[in-house]
């Protein structure tokens, strides 16, 4: 089954377009793609006619080529008959967004039978039913929603895809936006009768160059089809994180009248999701937390070569005590540890700070400048612990209250970085005055992260995708 | 002791002002409370003159009047002769921004001694050493980091008293703004050589007519004060919250080297304050989503009347299931239970909706409205569950995506809760061109989330303050 026709179509037609309604989802899929996307659209009307400047058609046969997709936005027995039309053109892929399959039980389960059956026989990428389908930039978007309620994700290396929709444009879109993490392509499976989260692993990891890290957000595995996904994940060269929705008891009854999965025992699927190399993140914030990580290793200028993180062995430089505090108060809970410094490196680094925040500072790890800090102490710092070679990764808490801190450290410190290559993980407050030294950071990939939690999350997951790197690596050799 | 002095000065003197640098500590005090704040302000020089148009004096018997309160910010010996100054002239408060006392050990430790001596001797209430010492709007802000590095949060009812000055001005200034959670005064404590935490906690529990809701974060109790804070927060009227840092032995390491505290066997503590009705969040970010909830509550025109939420006992309206069943996966571990519906009541619920919604809907808890939701039947199923008696709380996961959900939601949604007075916490994505519904519900004083994981804490908050309330309550009858 080509996928590539669903993600990277030149051509779409839209069916279900009303002309009373400007809300109706056709006629906004229509509109979007005209529009703002760069895929030819064509739009399918009973008698025809026009909308906003765009020739309808009165049937798909008429089209002066055969589309490589099909968006049906209407009721579910139409969208069957669709789907057999599709066959009979040699239309090659279709996105469902009406409901009234498997997910209302009774005889919406044996429409969904006969759904997937044409659509196998015919060999029809069909995305859906029940979804909101796909967003490729520049491309094509079949996501249904105004324009101008959407927020979207910059493009990037993520394929991200979510069996909620809502999920999918709320949570992910809003945080990835948010969090200028990038996506390569965003798919919302809906009852993924046809394409599932497995035939997507093996598109997005073995066809798509765009694509490095593939995110799932999911409330169960299809039946039958676990196996395959952690066979396909295990064999991947790209970083697999699942979310689970539906891990407890109370969410499970939830997926049940929602996408209407089987959640199964989720301790078994963890384990097995691990033995192969899937990152799991505990909530949804440690799931941006990792987005936002790799898709910045995914970037040419990694500022962070070819370091690893084995150990989880890190060094925290804080301008705040109590952050310091905090901080360190998480290491052991996302497995890190602060290394111990001798008393010549205790020494080394008192020698390198200005007098005054010298005599106050501590030395210890967490390393505390203090507000009497200035610009060249924290440069001088994290030369220094950047040549210390058993610190893994430098967690620094940078906060741009005391006077003496410039509104350049953020490109100072960048600069320190980039000619290091040690892994070094930012704490900013998200302060729209202090967005000079957030973006400073950014344009230099390094990551920055607005909360204490985030940032140690990050290196939480560097160490992790290290470990799954290794793991491969090994298994390459070993198995 | 009279702590009075120290948050509501009408005049002020600051010490250690510095001509030629516009970043000393304390020439950007005096600056700021001049031309800031509500205080009468005086600047002390040596040789006298002026800056910025105020006037200086050579001495403090050289002032107009005797202060209220002396800001010192001049070196460790220094301070001790202006403290006994304090003594001489009858300038009942002081707040000692500068360090070189007990965090640095040896004869620090010694100075502090002579410090607390003096202090009490003379009856000076005396603020930190090695602090921020005071915000207190509109009056006074001894806060000697310059004004435009700062975010300042809004005017409330949480007194908000923290042992580390970065994680007052960072962690709570900038997330108390962005979560509109109001503060009467905030306190750095810094060495708490003199004022600690329990003469606070007894002055903004039985003083200060401005507070309701009283939180604290430290790094361990002031050594044997432990007992008499436990005893004024299980007798206070005000909501008591500690926060503590240092609980893990990675953090323990930090704050030795931090506030020299000694944060103790965390389990013991952690028993004794939940038998003392003290409020003990496992986050920042729980900190903060109680203290907003209980801010709100504070204000007069509560829109949740006097329902308490003894079980937990919620319900859960969404407009994405995806959402739904994430939220749904955190109930039990904040406590919470999803009631069930009877047969009669998903008919009621089913038959409150626009036809083409209903059909798809799903009338379980969590309910999912769909994306073909209107605005009418978001109205109709809040005030049919409002009605319904073992609902404690409506969890409202509001997504204004779908494009029939008009921009009057928040309001419209906010008049039914109002006028039924049943609890309901909202979640709404933060996303700006939704603010004109997240503020028709703040203006209201509905709490609104941003995320799924908060909205689920507001509730469990809620709840924990019932049952300190109820606790407390039988405390007074039966003890």
């Amino acid at each position: 089954m080509d996928l590539e026709k669903l993600f990277r179509p030149r051509s779409i037609a839209v069916v279900g377009i009303s002309k009373k309604n400007p809300l109706s989802p056709g006629r906004i899929v229509l509109l979007k793609n005209e529009f703002e996307m760069e895929v030819k659209v064509y739009g399918i009307y009973p008698n025809g006619g026009e909308i906003e400047g765009i020739q309808l058609y009165e049937r798909l046969d008429q089209l002066p080529e055969i589309p490589d997709l099909l968006v049906i936005a209407v009721g579910p027995d139409d969208t069957l008959e669709y789907i057999k039309e599709c066959g009979d053109l040699g239309i090659p892929a279709s996105v469902i967004i009406g409901g009234g399959f498997a997910e209302i039980g009774g005889k919406g389960k044996k429409r969904q039978e006969r759904l997937e059956k044409i659509a196998f026989e015919s060999d029809i990428a069909v995305l859906g039913p029940n979804c909101l389908g796909v967003y490729a930039p520049p491309i094509v978007d079949t996501i249904f929603l105004p324009t101008e309620r959407i927020t979207r994700p910059p493009k990037g290396s993520v394929a991200l895809i979510s069996q909620s929709g809502g999920v999918l444009v709320d949570q992910f879109f809003v945080k990835f936006n948010e969090r200028n993490i990038g996506v390569s392509t965003a798919v919302s499976i809906g009852n993924r009768a046809v394409v599932d989260e497995v035939m997507l692993l093996e598109y997005f990891s073995r066809v798509d160059p765009e694509t490095t890290n593939i995110a799932f957000y999911l409330e169960g595995f299809k039946e039958g089809r676990a196996r395959d996904f952690l066979q396909l994940a295990k064999e991947s060269e790209d970083t697999v994180i699942v979310f689970f929705g539906g891990k407890t008891r109370e969410g499970k009854v939830a997926t049940q009248s929602h996408t209407a999965s089987l959640a199964g025992n989720y301790k078994i699927i963890y384990d097995a999701l691990r033995q192969h190399y899937i990152i799991q993140p505990h909530s949804e914030r440690e799931l941006l937390t990792c987005l936002k990580v790799f898709d910045i290793l995914a970037k040419k200028r990694n500022p962070f070569g070819d370091n690893v993180i084995t150990f989880g062995d890190v060094a925290i430089v804080s301008v705040s005590g109590g952050h310091a505090v905090l901080a360190s108060d998480m290491l052991k809970k996302y497995g890190l540890n602060a290394v111990r410094f001798s008393h010549q490196e205790k020494r080394d680094l008192k020698s390198l700070m200005n007098p005054v925040a010298a005599e106050i500072a501590s030395f210890n790890n967490p390393i505390d400048l203090t507000g009497s800090v200035l610009d060249t102490d924290i440069e001088n710092i994290i030369r220094y612990l950047s040549d210390v070679e058993r610190i893994e990764c430098i967690i620094l808490l940078l906060l741009p209250y005391p006077p003496n801190i410039s509104f350049q450290i953020g490109r100072r410190v960048a600069n320190i970085i980039t000619s290091k290559n040690k892994p070094v993980v930012c704490f900013v407050p998200y302060v729209s005055k202090y967005s000079l030294i957030i973006e400073s950071l950014e344009l230099a990939n390094i990551p920055v992260f607005h909360s204490i939690k985030e940032t140690v999350q990050a290196v939480s997951a560097l160490k992790q995708r290290t470990r799954v790197d290794n793991l491969k690596l090994k298994n390459m050799f070993w198995e």
